[in-house]
């Protein structure tokens, strides 16, 4: 069992106790362990990361960076959560530049409709390559196996970045 | 003539003294008012916002948010920018949704090749709309004049922001 995969033994996410949850939203559901068990991987502090259920076929790899509260809009997320965002964004863009050997990434937001399909705050975090047609690009459903495979690939490009951030080796997950 | 596009004379632009500038890069002559003169909003301390010269038709509108200093990744950005730089994004996103009678609001940065275009942070901020075909949709450019009417149009739903974010009117852009 993987216990980053429960919400609220997830390990740096200070803020769990007093989180607002959601008992109908997919992502406080993945985050709770209730789906997609091992999917989801701690970035920092009230953040956590598991891959985007539908991927464009050039752009394997493509993550979802989630607060462990249940915020819909960026006006809600708490002050204290805005630097840890951007370290989480900072993390997680290296990391998924390593493993999936990009050239950069594009960090993508949408905030309500047309675009914000799920109504819990998150950002895309999408590898790049030369030529990989993105703008164009169909995107496809990924199974949860192929799902918990990129989380595998990600995990210790994860635990690389979040040791130089920290100074120090993560000693959160699972082996 | 309009003080906001002259980077040293930028009002709450905090760091404009000590702020690293580049000789050939078109975003840090934009602000420094060498070029598309006018096009140029101050939006929170350290960043301004100006059109993209590429937008696609159904999401008119589309603003790049810019540190006044010359920086070209996340990590180079300093920590003192990172909560002026969410400030911003929400100030901006609220004004855009306003201006262009969007219901929503897209957030994205390209983090190196193949995305970023640029070697100066930015971040788009593009309106959206029902079934503005978005993810297919080619972009167009804009000329100098369209450009300048889209800043004109955003700017008093941008004052209007930001006085809610300050608890005041703001008082220094042109009339």
């Amino acid at each position: 069992m993987n216990s980053a995969s429960h919400g609220r033994d997830l390990p740096g996410d200070g803020l769990a106790a007093q989180r607002p949850q959601h008992q109908t939203c997919v992502f406080c559901e993945i985050i709770a362990g209730q789906a997609d068990l091992g999917v989801c991987l701690p970035v920092s502090d009230g953040f956590v990361a598991f891959p985007a259920k539908h991927q464009r076929p050039g752009n394997r790899g493509h993550m979802l960076l989630v607060p462990t509260g249940h915020y819909t809009t960026l006006e809600q997320l708490p002050a204290a959560h805005v630097t840890s965002w951007l370290t989480a964004v900072t993390i997680l863009s290296a990391a998924v530049r390593d493993t999936f050997h990009a050239t950069g990434t594009t960090v993508r937001m949408n905030l309500g409709p047309p675009g914000q399909d799920v109504a819990h705050l998150h950002t895309h975090l999408i590898p790049r390559h030369p030529d990989d047609g993105f703008a164009t690009a169909r995107s496809h459903a990924l199974s949860l196996p192929d799902r918990l495979a990129i989380t595998r690939q990600l995990a210790p490009h994860l635990d690389a970045h979040q040791a130089v951030d920290d100074g120090g080796p993560p000693s959160h997950r699972a082996p």
